[in-house]
């Protein structure tokens, strides 16, 4: 079965990345030939991917979500997924400690898309989540990540408890975020280390197994009058705690031209 | 002109926090009187505000976004803005140093509701928008902050520089975020002083005199594929790092039920 990536951004990055078998890229009659829709363009030509002009009710019908296709869509193979330790050998490849999300049953792929662009953008080794009751990498995921989840190594199991008691043997320390009392904010807790993360669902949170299944428990404090924030936004600022805990480890700071 | 707040939360919070001219609650028929329609019920009668069932098809018309209404929509006066002396007030209320959301031209009505939701729960005394170019607190913009910038200081003022000026004068120290190269990265400056956190636009980041306006200016590090972050997320991980700074002033941690 083909996925139908749409959305400038999405396509360009899937097609940069690479890690997909590509058939077509379709753009809409009208859409003009410049910018990134050039970029996609001659990307797709240098991987000798055919590249078709098509009217534009086509495009609509194969786009997931016809607002946001921007003329754009990619025929292509599903998501590659990978193996826990092809995550393991992208840790060792850049000599770093494991730096890993587990993602339990998260249902809405924009939150799901927020949260896979923002582990691209501080180096996580790997996401994991579940194969059933959980959104896979879609191409509304895909689009909601902008493109960046092509970058990323994604791992589905079929049990998320049984996986982290994997990660545990080889010594991967798993925190979980929780809105629990007299859980420790996430500050006061060592996260340089090699390290899972582990989100629960909107709404119910960690499931009670994978709770007790975390080594440890940490909390986003909050003191607003609306006691709960989205889970994309609680797990933007829980990765990056981990990634300023590891000194901004792998970071190459934009230098001023001379 | 009236508001048409539409979402359950969206309607509690803005009934909750009272702070409108409440004209009526319309209740889509066929909407089950259960959990938060009935906190709705109750706090809208509570407060001598008519509640009303109406056919669904009023309500799809009322509410700006109708896949989201959730069934009720609230009639009420628009925003309830502040001037500037008000955040002030809050601070001084509090007995802290002024903490404080600069928006420079943000268009994106879901962007914005998920930084004032995120200021919210991290207590920002207010947040400082331009009128002309930049979204205002619509009925939208409300929903995606799931009612929590009803509990919060909003301040329009006619330009955003001006007011920059006059936040310096009373000693606000201005930071910017920015992602132009030799920046230093947000850890590594005292976010713990009179702080008002500029953030720039989808797309654009901040204006030129916007920029150069600021005292400081300041970056997230990113090591992704993919360059770039969203503005919620950005801001997101900058207003808690401020928090975090302050040693999560205000907070009351949840405690365990005896």
């Amino acid at each position: 079965m083909s996925d139908f990536i749409y959305g400038r951004w999405p396509v360009l990055e899937t097609l940069r990345a690479g890690r997909r078998q590509f058939q077509q890229v379709l753009i809409a009659e009208g859409t003009e030939e410049k910018n990134i829709i050039t970029d996609i363009i001659n990307t797709a030509q240098a991987k000798g991917v055919e590249v078709r002009r098509v009217p534009r009710r086509i495009v609509d019908d194969l786009a997931t979500n016809e607002g946001n296709h921007q003329g754009v869509v990619l025929r292509t193979a599903g998501y590659p997924y990978v193996e826990l330790e092809d995550i393991f050998e992208v840790a060792k490849q850049r000599d770093e400690k494991p730096f890993i999300l587990l993602l339990d049953l998260l249902k809405d792929p924009q939150n799901v898309g927020v949260l896979l662009r923002v582990a691209d953008a501080v180096g996580v080794h790997g996401v994991i989540m579940q194969v059933k009751r959980s959104v896979a990498v879609t191409p509304a995921v895909v689009a909601a990540s902008s493109g960046a989840v092509e970058h990323l190594r994604v791992s589905q199991v079929t049990n998320l408890v049984n996986t982290m008691k994997k990660l545990q043997e080889e010594n991967v320390w798993l925190v979980g975020l929780d809105i629990g009392p007299n859980v420790k904010p996430l500050d006061k807790v060592d996260l340089d280390m090699s390290l899972g993360l582990v989100l629960g669902s909107e709404g119910e949170g960690l499931r009670r197994l994978v709770r007790e299944t975390c080594d440890l428990l940490v909390t986003l404090p909050m003191r607003g009058s609306v006691e709960s924030l989205n889970v994309a936004t609680v797990g933007a600022v829980a990765v990056y705690a981990a990634w300023q805990a590891r000194g901004w480890q792998g970071w190459k700071q934009p230098q001023a031209a001379e």
